[in-house]
């Protein structure tokens, strides 16, 4: 149940290693925190391995890499390879530099990553080995929609497969599948997109939920997936007149921190394929 | 009209590359998706030509200028100008240390900039190649204030034009010049120099505003300059009793998301001289 | 008298000069700004000297220290050192990595802070050359409580006058030192501890406060702690329903920003040992 999964984070609060980017980190930070989770950021090469020896798990992303932090992200995603610890990946603008996707294909080759979650069109360079990514947003192409969706199912679940790891892909309709069982998420709203991070936010939720849910990772990976959507519709739903994406960013982490395993379990909008 | 340079922001969302600083990057972010654009915040050397190729504008910001971003901000804003994309500079702390002032007076000779904003403390220590500046402050004595306002458009109107730039000078009266013509701009609130960034999100909107509105870019900064002081004096009259600086900086974004063009247009407060 | 530490650096705004971490630096920076003093924020080693040279205090915080920027921590400390301003340390994970506790352990050498704030674990981390910690989260072996108190009194007095330093121990009851006499504070909430930063915000305030201050540190930096502590119990109290740690966060900035002298004076929980 992903009830469950929630309430063993809660129960845990394991302790997440970030490698992340500067423009969100303060928010991944919030979160992990609003899921009872405790975060840790640490990106210089020399104490990176310490520190994920220390955590219960690594979330590793590229949106703001940099020459001094590539290194460390190596080292640290190593590490939690020897000591069995989840990683996760988010490609973030992977096909939008020479830069971004080589690094990510790097660390895959290096990592065994629990979880990689990126939009359809980051997913998409990855598998391929190059693509068309609009910035840090995917391309209106590639979106997963219901006109879409029965393509798309079949192409997350073969590249899952593939790549030997759970897919976590974001966008209208969230999918998550380890190459076999393809969770088809519908909670979240379009204006989620509006708000910086929102993506970040969750990948950092991926690793506390998977920290804490070691013998569950598919079902896990598709409860943090719904807890992000549906604390978005709640967020949403509270907003007052006036406010915009800014005080809705502060709403939705807000939302994790007050949600309950029975409300993700009703909230959660989900189907199995 | 200032309404449609913003109604253009909305519709045709550009692609913003940042390289800014790391203390307001994540407002930064959001206050380029609450205006209808999209940020993508990318500072290593290796990739920023790329991302500033696959962008509408680019946005430099010396807030936390280092060893590492000098260089990428040279390379991107050099190739700002070989592609005849607008960039923009905020000098922030000019004047403060060597490493700022020279930085950004040697940007300035090899970036053609299309707006350079800054306090009049930055201003004229770029200006005069030399200054005094409080922190990231503007010294009392540099103001732009009604006693003060003639010699300071004549000497902004003729700064621009030396620079060959489009000057956004703010403070109490906010005073943006192409050379010839100078917008003298009474939007705002004191208040809003208690946030820390509130700075730095004008000059990512000014890039935003400059991307969508290419045939009118005096026009566009004036909008900009508006859309953020009407933001100001919108998000202050929202304050609720006991609301501070940091809710402020959240309401400030949120009026931007919800501003109309109507809006802009009733609310904006300059003369044309 | 407290109020007189907190009117004090309203009236004289000091500015302080931050090197600090990438997730908390823009809370930090308004956390400045809402007590009434102006941060500047500056990192690398060929300009710390001029900023801490402009600057009334200098505040060290390692949360993401690395390679580039302990050299400009060594810099700007010893250059706060020989102009006799004040610094802060926070020595952010100390105990978590060889490279932080080295980092603190060397600035102790070099640097003659006026403060070191930080959590028990860290600060038996910096006594006793080495601990174990909890991320960036205190040990609940080490925390201060009742139970514990008069024991901690005795170490944290013993363990400033040996270091020549004020220690302000942070946690479930707050214990600031300079090795004779010893603030005992009752102020804050235990969710503080669910929002990331409120400790370096604390080391930021300390850094205003002090700069304010300079007769006499230990009241100053006492007064530092109880602003923040109640601001926190403000700021809960003010919490809607349906808010959390984001909101949180920003609604304990604001109770600084709108804190009196004499709410201070009255909401301060402290006793003199």
């Amino acid at each position: 149940m992903l009830k469950d999964c929630l309430e063993r984070v809660r129960t845990q609060g394991p302790l997440v290693h970030n490698i992340t980017n500067t423009v969100t980190m303060n928010d991944c930070a919030n979160m992990l925190l609003a899921c009872g989770a405790s975060p840790i950021m640490a990106d210089d090469a020399e104490e990176v391995e310490e520190i994920t020896a220390l955590c219960a798990a690594l979330n590793i992303n590229i949106g703001t890499l940099n020459a001094r932090t590539i290194p460390a992200m190596y080292r640290a995603g190593e590490k939690a390879g020897a000591l069995h610890k989840p990683a996760v990946l988010d490609p973030v603008g992977a096909g939008a530099s020479r830069l971004r996707t080589e690094t990510a294909l790097g660390l895959m080759k290096r990592v065994p990553f629990a979880v990689i979650r990126g939009n359809s069109s980051e997913i998409k360079t990855l598998v391929q080995g190059s693509g068309t990514t609009r910035g840090v947003d995917a391309d209106a192409a590639d979106a997963v929609t219901e006109a879409t969706l029965e393509r798309a199912v079949a192409f997350v679940r073969q590249a899952a497969g593939q790549l030997h790891t759970i897919l976590a892909v974001t966008g209208p309709i969230d999918l998550v599948s380890d190459g076999e069982r393809t969770y088809v998420i519908r909670n979240g709203r379009p204006e989620m997109g509006r708000i910086t991070g929102t993506g970040c936010q969750l990948s950092a939720l991926l690793a506390a939920f998977l920290a804490a849910n070691p013998d569950s990772p598919l079902e896990a990976a598709a409860a943090a997936v719904c807890t992000m959507g549906l604390a978005g519709q709640l967020a949403f739903d509270a907003l007052q007149p006036g406010e915009g994406n800014s005080t809705y960013r502060n709403r939705i982490i807000d939302a994790v921190y007050n949600m309950t395993g029975e409300q993700l379990e009703e909230g959660a909008l989900y189907e199995i394929r």
